[in-house]
C-alpha cells in the first residue's frame, strides 16, 4: 500500500489529521475480536506524551482526549477496524504565519511544500508535527495491551542520553518503574536531574537538545520475524523511523558492536531452567531476522529540535532571497522526554503484527 | 504481503532460493518497460559482492554468473517481471552437517530451528545466508541503472571503518572512483591497506571483524518519500536491515547529532547557483522523511561475522546440554568489504520505487 | 495489507463504523494534493444512496450528513489522508434484539458469530449492514471528481432490471441524464413504473425483490489495468463484490458472450477521427485485463433483500433448534434503486487507483 | 503491493516469464514449512492443463514440465519460496511475426502496445498468453493439497456449457470423478460428446466457442472472508479475472437470483447431525462475504477463443488504416476443457491464503 498513512501487514495502523486541523485521529485494524479496552488506559499513555506536562516541555495546553468511535461494543474488541479521534482546540496557527515563505531549518516546510505544490497544511507543522505521534500512540497503547494480555510480552523505553550528559548503567525491574517518576523518563534520579537542568539551559539560551532513548521489550516468543524483508528489525526500524527527530537506530550492540571481534560478540548458549537463553545479548535478542526468546534491546537516536528561538539564516522561497527567520510559537527545548511512549508504541504495534503474522495469538481472543 | 521475500511497492524484488539449493534468484517487478540491460552490467556489480576474489574473503569459488530468463527482449525490458537466476555449484554440504544440533553462536540456527519445526534448509545457512544478498544485487544493478539513467541519480557506498580502523576524512568524487581500487573498498590507500591488515590478523586468530559502511547518493529530487509511515528513512532502513550483519543505521548527523544543540545540527538553508541548497549536510538530505535535494548520506554498521575458527560454547539442541562447537568451512572473516554493492543494491532499489511512487520516472521510458 | 477494511493500491479507502455504533466513516489516501473538495458535492452523492427517500426504500431516517475531519484545507485536498464521518442517530437497536439468537436466512449472523466469537457487533447487521457502503461512496464521490477534473472520465450505472422486469435498451446520454429522476433509477420512465410497481408489490406480500444494475465509464485512457492479477477486471470485480447482496458480475458481452461464436464476439478495428475504437464493444472496453478506450460496461447481480416480513424457518444457535423467526424492523423490500452511487464509487475507486498507478494523474494537480 | 504480477496476501503467488521466452514459473511465498511436494503431482495438474492433448486443442506442443529449483528440501516445504519453472521450447515465434502491427481482434495486442510503448514481448501473445495459466497451476497445485491435507478441503471445478451446448443437472460425488473422462471435462459423458462435436465443427469454420466452468469447493470452514474488502467473493473473482477469456462470475444463484424473491432466494437453516447447515444453497456458501459451511459454488463465463482462422477486418497500427488479418499458428478453438485446472488453482490459492490469514492453517504443519 502506497500512500504512506498505514503501518502493519495484519495490525495495520492508519493515521490521519493535521495538527492544526479538526482533529487527528488513527484506525487501527486487525486487532483480534475480545480485547477489552479501556479508554483510559489510552489517556493515560497519551498522557505521558502530552505537551504542558512540566516546564521542559512546550506550554501548548493539547488536552489530547482521545474518543473512540468504532470497533469497540459493550467494551470488548468488535474484529472491525477500531478507529480513535482527538478533537483539537488551542491552535495558535497565527503564530506559524510569519514562516509560510521562510523556510524553517530542519523542518520538512521545503521538501513538503515542493511536494505539495504548496497545498499542505504548513499550519503547525501540520502533517509533519510531532502532534501526530499522537496517533501512533492511540494505536499502540491497544497493541502493548494485545501483548501483554495475550504473551505476557511487556516493553517499555526510557532516557538514556540528553545532550552529551549519559546514563549508562544496565537496566533493571526496578528502574523500570522508575521512568515516570521524573519529568525526563530517565531510570536514574541524579542524572535525570543532570538532563532536567541541561534542557533548561538549552532553552534558556533559545536552543534546544538531542538525545537517545533506550527500548527493552521482555517473553517475546521465539520465532518471530519474517526473513528476509520483514525481519524484526527491517519492521521495528521501518516504524521508529516515523517518528520525527529520529536519525539512527541500533539492535543490541550496535554500532560499538562493530568494534569487537566475532569472540567478543557472538552470545554465548547456555541452559538455564530447561530453556535455551544466551550469556550475553549482542544481539539485541534478534538473530537472523527473528527473535531469539532474549529481550529485544534497541537505541534510538533523536536530533536536536528543530525548532529554535534563536535566529537563523535562511531563504525566502517566495523571493528566492536570502532572510533571517526566528521562530516564534512555543516549543519543546528538547523532545526526547515526551518519546517513550512512542517509541513503546511503535514497537508493540510492529511486535504485535509479526505475532499474528506467525500466528501467535489467535485472530479471536 | 507478509510472507517476507519481497520487497518495495511500486517496484518489487521477490528473492529466492537457499545457500546451497539448486538456485538463488530475484523476480523484479515493475520496472519500465524500455529499460535497456546488458547482463554483464549485472555482473559486474555480482563480482564485486562475489567471494573468493583475494585472500581476506572466504575462499569459496561460487561462481555466480547471473542469467536472465524472463523479461527482457531484444535488450530491452518489457514492462512485465524480469526474473534473474543463479545456478548454485560449488556446494559443500558436508562441512556444515555437524552443526545441524549444534546452534552455531550469532547465527539464525536457534530461532530458524524453532520457527520452522526443522523443515528449513540449514545446509550452508539456507536462506539466512549471506549468499542470498546476491538476489538483491541481481535486483539492484537494474535500479540503479534505471536512476542513472532516468534522473541521473548515483548511489555508491564504501567501507569507513573495519575493527578500530576508521576513515574519517569527507568524501569526494575523486575518492569515489578509488572505492574497487583495493580489497577492502576504502577510499583511502593507507587506510585500507591498515583494514587488511587486521583483517588478516584476525582470521590468523581465527576470529573475525565487523566494520561501518558509508553510503552517499546524489542528485536524488527534492520530494521523494511518503510521510508519516513510508519516509524514506523507514524504507532505506527496512531495506538496509535486510542485510545478514547489519546492526545499526544512522542517516545525516545520526547518534552524533545528539549530542549537538539545535542551532549547531539545523542546515542553514542558501541559494547556490539559482536552487536551494543547506550550507550543511547533518539531516542527510533528508527532512520530515522527505528528500530536499542534497545528498542521502547513510552510515550502516555490521556485527564482526558470526562464524569464526575457535572453539566456542554452545548447545547441542537434541540432547539439550551443553557441547564444544568448532565451525568449518570456509567463512569470510570480515564480510564488511564484500559489503558496498549490496548496499548500493538496496539503496537503488528504495530510490527508484519512491521514485516511481512519486512520479518521477515515467511507467514507460 | 490484510485486515479487510482498505481497498486500493495506490488510492487506498479505507471504512471504518459500525450501523449502530457511534459513527460510520472513511480514510481516502493517496489524493493528490490540489483537488477542490466542496462537501456538498460528497452530500450529493450519500443523498441518493440515502434510505428513506420515498416509498420503495426503508423508512429509517438516517441523515447521513458526512462531516470532513482531516485532509482538506482552505478547500483543496493536502495531499495527507481526507477523513470523513457521519454520525449515526435514529438507531433502534431494540427492534433487533430478538434476532441475536436466531439464524437470519441469508445474513452474515451465522458465519460472523462464528468468526468473531459472539464478539461482532450484530446492532442493525453491525459492521455488515448496507449502511456501511455509504463509506465508500464517501471516498466514491472524492475519485469520481478526481477522474472527470483529471481526465474527464464520466461513471454513471442505472437499474436495468428489477426482479423479472428488465429495461433492454441500449443507454445513450439522455438516458443517463434520466436516471435519477425516477425512484428506481431506471433510464427509461414506463419500465421504471413497471419497476417501482413490482417493489410495492414485493413489499405488500412482505417479499423482496433483486435486480441487475449496469455500469458505464467513459472516457478511459488507453492502458489501465495491470496484468497478469490486477487487471481492471480483477480489481472492477473485487470492488464491486464489496456491497452486500451482489453475487454476480460480466464485463461486455460477458455470460451472454459465452453463447457466442469468436467471430461473432471478437469486436473488429476501425479508425474514427483519427482515433482507433472498435465497432462493437462486446470486451466491455478491457482487453487482456487492460482499457482500450472503448467505454467500460458491466452488469452486476443483486440478490433480493435478506430481510423479508415473512415468516421463516430457521435455527437458534443457543438451543441449537429449530425456530421459527419474524424480522422486523424497517427494511428495504428492494436495495438495488440505492446501489448506482455505490456502483459508481467503487468503479470510480478503482480506475482512479490504476491512473494514478499508471501516472496518468500526476501527484500534484 | 503494485505491478500485477503477484496475488495473495499471506500466501503469495507471482507469475513470471512470457509465452515465447526462455521460461515461464511462479513462485509461491507463505507457504507453511513442512508439507510434502511432489513434482509428479504439480504435473499432473499441468498436463490436464497442457494443450496438444487431444484434438479439440491447440496441436502445439508445449512440453511444460516443471522443475523445482527453490524451497523444497529433502522432499518438503521449508518455509522460505518455492520456486517453479517450466523451460520453454517447441516456439514457432515466425507465425505470429505477420501479427506485429495488425491489431488482432479480441486480444490485448493494442492496449498493450500502447501501455508499454511497444517494448512488450508480443511472441504469442507474450505476457497475456493463455500459456501463463500454467504459472498459476504450479503455485495452485501446491495451495489445493495444502488445503486437502490440512483441513480436508476439496476444489473441483468442471465444463458446464460449450457455445449453447448445455449440462444443467446437479453435480454429485460420482459425476466429480468423471471429469477427466472426456476431452471437454464434461461430468455427463452425453453433453461431452455433442460439446466436442461443436467444437470440432467450429473449428472446420474457422471459427471459436466459449462456454462456462462451475467450481464446487467442499469442507470449507466457516468464518473465512475478510469483510468489507477482502471478502471470499472479492478475492476469488479477483483471482478467477487473471484467467484470460473470463468475463463473468456468478455464486450460488448468481444472475438468476436477481429474478427470484427473497422468500424463494434465502436459504433456511436446519441442524444435521448437529451441525447447522442451510437446506438450499443459493448463497454460494459465503454470506457477508465470509465461508458458511456449504459448499462454495460459482459459474465462470468465458469468452469464445479470440483466435480464429477466418479473415478478420482490422486497423494496421503502423499505417492507421484498415487491414485484413488472417492469424495463422495453432490455436485452441476453444479454451473451456483447458480450464478446470486453472480454476481449480486460483479456487485454491484463494481459500488457501483466507485459511492462513485466518489462523485456520498453523504456520508450521
Amino acid at each position: 500500500m502506497l500512500p504512506g498513512s498505514s503501518i502493519g501487514q495484519h495490525l495495520v495502523l492508519t493515521s490521519f489529521g493535521e495538527s492544526h486541523g479538526k482533529s487527528i485521529g488513527a484506525v487501527l485494524d486487525g486487532c483480534p475480536a475480545g480485547l477489552e479496552i479501556d479508554e483510559k488506559e489510552i489517556q493515560t499513555m497519551l498522557d505521558f506524551r502530552k505537551p504542558g506536562q512540566n516546564l521542559i516541555s512546550t506550554q501548548r495546553k493539547e488536552g489530547d482526549v482521545v474518543e473512540i468511535i468504532s470497533g469497540v461494543f459493550r467494551g470488548y474488541t468488535t474484529g472491525s477496524p477500531i478507529t480513535m479521534v482527538i478533537w483539537n482546540s488551542d491552535q495558535k496557527s497565527k503564530d506559524y504565519e510569519n514562516l509560510r515563505t521562510k523556510l524553517r531549518p530542519g523542518h520538512s516546510d521545503y521538501p513538503a511544500m515542493i511536494k505539495y505544490n504548496q497545498y499542505n497544511d504548513y499550519r503547525g507543522g501540520g502533517r509533519f508535527s510531532g502532534r501526530l505521534t499522537a496517533t501512533h500512540v492511540m494505536g499502540g497503547a491497544i497493541a502493548r495491551k494485545l501483548l501483554k494480555v495475550t504473551l505476557g510480552i511487556e516493553t517499555n523505553s526510557y532516557t538514556t542520553q540528553i545532550g552529551k550528559t549519559k546514563f549508562e548503567k544496565k537496566i533493571n525491574k526496578k528502574m523500570i518503574e522508575n521512568i515516570y517518576k521524573n519529568e525526563v523518563r530517565c531510570p536514574d534520579t541524579n542524572t535525570a536531574e543532570k538532563m532536567r537542568a541541561d534542557i533548561m539551559n538549552a532553552k534558556k539560551k533559545g536552543d534546544s537538545l538531542g538525545g537517545i532513548i533506550e527500548s527493552v521489550t521482555t517473553n517475546v516468543p521465539v520465532g518471530l520475524g519474517e526473513p528476509i524483508f520483514d525481519s524484526l528489525e527491517s519492521n521495528l526500524s521501518k516504524a521508529i523511523f516515523s517518528i520525527p527527530s529520529v536519525k539512527g537506530i541500533e539492535f543490541g550492540s550496535g554500532f560499538a558492536g562493530s568494534e569487537l571481534t566475532g569472540s567478543q560478540n557472538n552470545d554465548l548458549y547456555s541452559i538455564k531452567n530447561g530453556k535455551i537463553i544466551t550469556t550475553t545479548n549482542n544481539s539485541g535478542g534478534i538473530l537472523g531476522g527473528i527473535s531469539n526468546g532474549m529481550p529485544i534491546t534497541m537505541r534510538i537516536a533523536f536530533k536536536p529540535a528543530s525548532s529554535i528561538a534563536q535566529k537563523q539564516i535562511t531563504v525566502d522561497i517566495k523571493s528566492k532571497k536570502k532572510a533571517t527567520l526566528q521562530v516564534k510559537g512555543r516549543h519543546d527545548p528538547c523532545v526526547v522526554p515526551r518519546a517513550p511512549p512512542v517509541v513503546d508504541s511503535l514497537v508493540a504495534l510492529t511486535i504485535a503484527d509479526h505475532a499474528l503474522i506467525a500466528g501467535k495469538i489467535k485472530p479471536v481472543l
